[in-house]
């Protein structure tokens, strides 16, 4: 929402509710701009050139979502704190900056010192990883507004850019390179079609949620289905320095809420699609699963989820090898092409 | 909490809870400070040098608190917006700084375009008034995890300031004068209190909460409680732009969640204190029938909510009438002197 992006944590959303939401505020927040903002909403962050400096701030604020209340259900806090700072450093990376400084806001109806210091201190801990400095936060303790045990989280990151290293779709040509970074799954999105389908599976097995996700499944070779979904959100900093360093990246998409075509054309000037041949990688088995218990079809999976591939880089089509010869695990996806629809992500 | 500072939005708080959960991350946290990080755990809000510029960032993260479900209550969405960019401008005013620019985080089960619009709107609103760009924003649907039209909002400030005019507390010198500026309400703490003790005055009333909100007061000159409890919180950012420019400012504290005794001493150096002339204002009688309703001891009182002075700003006593004159509301309260205990606001 609001002049940065609207992105939804979940699945959930009624998506012409939300945007019916952004419309009648889209006015009144172009209204604030200052002549220091650079840019207009749908970016992955906002950008904000201080006088005086070359340096250009990109602020971006995220969320959990209900992978928070599988959390709680499994007793497992310090990954949604993880997620929490990863997932802001991947929307500053996607905008082309470095991490500066991050913030939270954790609220409950009730503090449990013991899962605070996990939470809070596992987002010290992934700012500390990456040289982030954790600057401030807030900690609000509301009564009655949360189910007992429950907590919700808000993070907030600052980073910096040179101007001139700012990462730009409108440079996106045609015939340049997508390569794709595998995710560690899910990440921090589609949780709540995925908690529904655990749900579902609860009944048909007739045993409760939290049997479902820790039973071993032979599809996960013996793994849970509660350790997939818990996998840390993977900060791709380290890749991105790699790739710049090796290659020019014209523009990069966070697959984040709303999946490909949620997020893969937000890296796209308005004219231009993406052509994404599928069986360039292996959807990993935890998304198969989900898919199959709940009867999700193809598109709405790839619609959601981000399928196995976390952070898609556009790259000159000249750069392709060095590219992937910077980053072991990368794969070539596709291409850029010029876009003949309203579906800018086409299959191939 | 972190290492900006441990706020609490609400009086619910167990403080000895609270400062448990903090001191199990304070070494994590310390462990992410960057060379740009300036001061330590405590202050209003963070502080970050960026290289190459004067500018030092200053930023900061807010709640409304338990406010929330009052403005719920009563259909009233627009002021806790407001509330929520007031908050953050005065802690970044507390710093010495001024608004660049605002994120929001916004946090319900089931999203109502119309609520969202009127609270983050009204969010656009403030931020336009004090020339703050609205920069991005994530708005969160997760089902299951609010009451039916319940929602949380988290706001995240960044301001800027040049080095040479950071408000430093350890400039405060004994014989310094206080400067209060008066609240427009609660502002945006101790709802938790009020609310309880509506609850309990609904009870002896024998009608529903909403009916004793409702009901216009003698005590409040026929005004209601509902409309008192939801005053927004007052903005002090041109008052404290006329004081900059007519006297010297040595600190500033934004009286928020701990009353008095709970931010007068973060504006003062650890060997410093404050006396304070209780009978130099009036205490708004919306304080003096919460008071009463709830039988909160005077000190209880003062240790949750402002009673009427929202800022208290330290000036050099040479100064005191040129501050006096540049803002007709503002009220001399005392002046610091040498701190004699564990309690460091006299009152006198």
């Amino acid at each position: 929402m609001t002049s940065g992006h609207l992105k939804y944590v979940d699945t959930g959303v009624d998506i012409s509710r939300a945007e019916d939401a952004l419309a009648r505020i889209r006015d009144k927040v172009r209204l604030t701009k200052r002549p220091e903002v650079i840019g207009d909403i749908g970016a992955f962050g906002g950008l904000f050139k201080l006088t005086g400096t070359d340096t250009v701030l990109v602020a971006t604020t995220d969320g959990v979502g209900t992978k928070l209340e599988l959390a709680r259900m499994l007793d497992r806090h310090e990954g949604v704190g993880t997620d929490l700072v990863h997932h802001c450093v991947n929307d500053a990376l996607a905008m082309g900056a470095e991490p500066l400084f991050f913030l939270d806001y954790f609220s409950t109806s009730r503090l449990e010192p013991d899962v605070f210091a996990r939470v809070v201190g596992a987002m010290a801990d992934a700012c500390r990883a990456h040289g982030c400095a954790l600057l401030g936060g807030e900690t609000a303790e509301m009564p009655g507004m949360y189910a007992p045990g429950a907590y919700d989280l808000a993070g907030f990151l600052v980073g910096g850019v040179a101007r001139d290293r700012i990462l730009d779709p409108a440079s996106v040509r045609e015939g340049d390179v997508l390569i794709g970074l595998p995710s560690s799954g899910l990440h921090t999105n589609g949780y709540s079609l995925a908690r529904a389908i655990v749900a579902k599976r609860a009944r048909v097995e007739e045993r409760d949620e939290r049997a479902v996700l820790d039973a071993p499944r032979p599809e996960l070779r013996g793994g849970t289905v509660g350790d997939a979904l818990l996998a840390v959100h993977r900060c791709y900093l380290e890749d991105v320095r790699a790739l710049r360093a090796a290659a020019t990246v014209r523009s990069i998409a966070h697959l984040t809420g709303g999946g490909w075509e949620g997020n893969l054309p937000r890296a796209l000037p308005g004219s231009l699609g993406a052509v994404v041949a599928r069986d360039t990688w292996i959807v990993p088995p935890l998304f198969l699963l989900l898919a199959e218990w709940g009867g999700v079809p193809n598109a709405e999976a790839f619609d959601t989820w981000n399928m196995g591939i976390g952070l898609v880089v556009v790259i000159a089509a000249a750069d392709e090898r060095a590219a992937l010869r910077a980053l072991p695990d990368a794969i070539r996806l596709g291409a850029v092409e010029r876009s003949a629809g309203p579906q800018r992500v086409r299959w191939a």
